[in-house]
């Protein structure tokens, strides 16, 4: 089986096709609740950050949008969800494939998933897995919404189950309505495990599915998991301690709730972008840490964004090695290529750069203070959706910036460095007894 | 010749004692204009302030302290200039020697330079070439400050050439009289020279004066030079389109003042700090810009913070290698190591969460805007020496940090690592066509 079109004009092409088609049906009278048509830039951004799965929002989904609308939307996420999730996996099989090649360490599972017939199956096995964990997330956000909503909370939990497993952040409460819910553990836990099984990539997944032992997970999955768990754990405990006394978020609530809250933060910073407190109103501090958790972001293959948890973990076993001077960088007892290592780096600054150029634009066109555009950039490029609330007062030109950021988050960042990989033709190393493990 | 302490070691305990003297001679009545005695963590700043050449001011130097003090401050910073160039100068030779000895490489310059004698030598020539430069620079600003100031301005001229040269941003004007030289050629172009020679380290300075063709620079001077003109050209172009309107800094100058206000500006942000207008003002983006360029720095072997030019430099093409796809990073047809670039992509890791961690901290202590404190961070860890102004109004924690920071930036994220470096230990590398280059 031979890929013609290089996979960066593939996801390009159906991207931006997808993408210009929901902007065109959310601009129908019929898709607002008022029968007013929305302007094409704020429907553009719309549909960019459905499916880039981000959820940065210029109108409110809820109180705009008629459930057509709604459906139009929800419909984007899945689409966009799938088509990260599905061409980020084959893509990873494919340069993994490649590499081991090269290296002459050919594994025969991925060698299997090659032919076409073998994508095929891994797609549909990824989307049954994907629906079933919507299902099951849906079944159990009803018991939370059909008692306060009846019938329209089954339909608002399964919305509420793909927007979250996509990592996308929508929500359809109206204005701050789902911040009712910031303290129900039923509600905030299943959200929270929806985004984090969405975050942690389908590769992941269907390791912890069909292998059920930490031995024979292969380095990626160990990787992506202790990192998540890191990140979780350093990102709750932070937030907890730095909004502890901020009454305008969890300080009023009780140590349980707090600690819930806190949790609940830690997840939604690294890409799922679901609000249930006011992000404006969090410390500056706490704004700050939540920029590097959204710059970190979720793992790779999955709907999540950011640099992703593995170049985080190659970066930080990098700096470890260099101040304890050791020669090798090592992960679980796996030495990292250096290729490997500088290309992880090297992701850092190019999304540092984005982050900084744009930041620089913003502050020239926006009249907003540094951190909030710092922010939104940021949030932005990591397909984040969280917003100290700045982005509906924006100007035309800093709206157009966050739709490129968006996309240069979910396509560029993303595939265009995997592109860049695949192309990077190398004599073959023979015999290092080193692993690899996807990245950015 | 043996080296028993470590040059950590010794760099710390020498600017540590210095430190403690500075601030205990601050202290005295005599020092200041009204004789008052200033508290100890004011004199401790001040005195690490001025031992570790940033510039940073709780206090106004032209109005507060006495010529006594002021001289004491001159002599601080003479003898934290000779300090941080000697040592890191000797330290680049010293390891520039053992790697070249691992790869066989050795040239037999550098191992003359590591007898005792050869050390005396180099340490005579630096301080020799250092007060001629100093003094050149006294008798240009002589000039400016002779027809306004009398005799007085002769001993201002030659304080603030030593100052200049030194890259420690100190003014004794008092308050902002010295915004009344900023549209004044003679006296910005002498001011950013010093700077400029300042900043390029002792190493290129001595190239520059022996040998005359850029043919038989070596890579390290070629880099050096490179990296500084390309960084105060972008700072300059950037500068002048960022403020070019705003009024209460370029924007009421005419086109040629414009320039060379924003070639100052681009030319002190990167680590001298002497601040010719009013840095609150700057826009927002302007302040971003130059938090970027502070964090960047001078030169290795200069009395510049920063993480060095060099490191940007070979942070930049591994950038534009591996966006290239190629194999080997090149830098003037010299092929850098990989564990050269590793090493400078994680200082840079290293100075950022320094950066990251203290301003969070700050947010938590202070009651000032996210931008200033980031800004005041950097230029502390940079040992840059601008500010907002933020500097005196500060808590006893916030000054007690930017005491830690400045000690950090100069004798850590510097020497620390280069002593990391030292305890590599690495099996030698033989036959590759690599040449190596200091980094941060
Ligand atoms: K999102
Ligand atoms: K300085």
């Amino acid at each position: 089986m031979k890929l013609n079109l290089s996979p960066y004009q593939v996801l390009t092409i159906s991207f931006s096709s997808l993408i210009l088609c929901g902007a065109f049906l959310l601009m129908l009278p019929i898709s607002s609740q008022t029968g007013s048509s929305l302007s094409f830039i704020d429907a553009l951004f719309t549909a960019t950050s459905a499916v880039c799965v981000t959820g940065l929002i210029v109108v409110d989904t809820g109180t705009y949008f008629s459930t057509f609308g709604q459906t139009i939307i929800i419909i984007l996420i899945q689409i966009g969800g799938f088509g990260v999730m599905t061409i980020t996996t084959v893509l990873a099989v494919l340069i993994g494939r490649r590499i081991q090649l090269r290296s002459r360490l050919v594994a025969q599972e991925s060698l299997n998933q090659l032919t076409l017939g073998g994508i095929v199956k891994l797609i549909k096995m990824l989307v049954k897995t994907t629906l079933a964990i919507e299902f099951i997330g849906g079944i159990l956000l009803s018991f939370c919404l059909y008692p306060d909503y009846g019938l329209k909370g089954i339909y608002m939990a399964f919305w509420h189950s793909i927007s979250a497993f996509c990592n996308a952040g929508f929500d359809i409460f109206g204005g701050t309505n789902i911040f009712h819910y910031n303290t129900n553990p039923l509600f905030c836990l299943t959200i929270a495990f929806l985004i984090i099984i969405g975050g942690i990539g389908y590769n992941v997944t269907e390791e912890i599915l069909t292998k059920h032992s930490w031995e024979k997970f292969s380095l990626h999955t160990k990787v992506v998991l202790t990192a998540t768990v890191i990140l979780l754990v350093i990102g709750t405990v932070v937030l907890f301690i730095l909004e502890y006394g901020n009454t305008d978020t969890i300080g009023n609530w009780d140590l349980g709730h707090k600690a819930l809250g806190a949790f609940f933060l830690s997840a939604t910073s690294r890409t799922a972008g679901y609000t249930l407190m006011d992000t404006g109103a969090l410390h500056e501090s706490s704004l700050f840490f939540i920029i590097i958790l959204m710059f970190f972001g979720a793992s790779p293959g999955s709907t999540g964004g950011g640099i992703k948890t593995t170049t985080i973990a190659i970066i930080v076993s990098t700096v470890n090695s260099i101040i304890r001077g050791k020669d090798d960088v090592l992960l679980f007892s796996r030495r990292i290529e250096y290729d490997l290592i500088i290309k992880s780096l090297t992701i850092f600054y190019i999304a540092a750069s984005f982050v900084v150029v744009a930041t620089m634009y913003l502050c020239l066109t926006e009249d907003f203070s540094f951190i909030r555009i710092l922010f939104e950039v940021t949030s932005a490029l990591a397909t984040v959706g969280l917003s100290t609330g700045i982005t509906p007062e924006m100007t035309i030109y800093g709206k157009f910036v966050l739709i490129l950021l968006m996309l240069i988050g979910r396509v560029g960042v993303l595939t265009f460095l995997m592109a860049i990989a695949m192309r990077n033709k190398k004599k073959p190393h023979i015999g290092y007894p080193s692993e690899r493990i996807g990245v950015g």
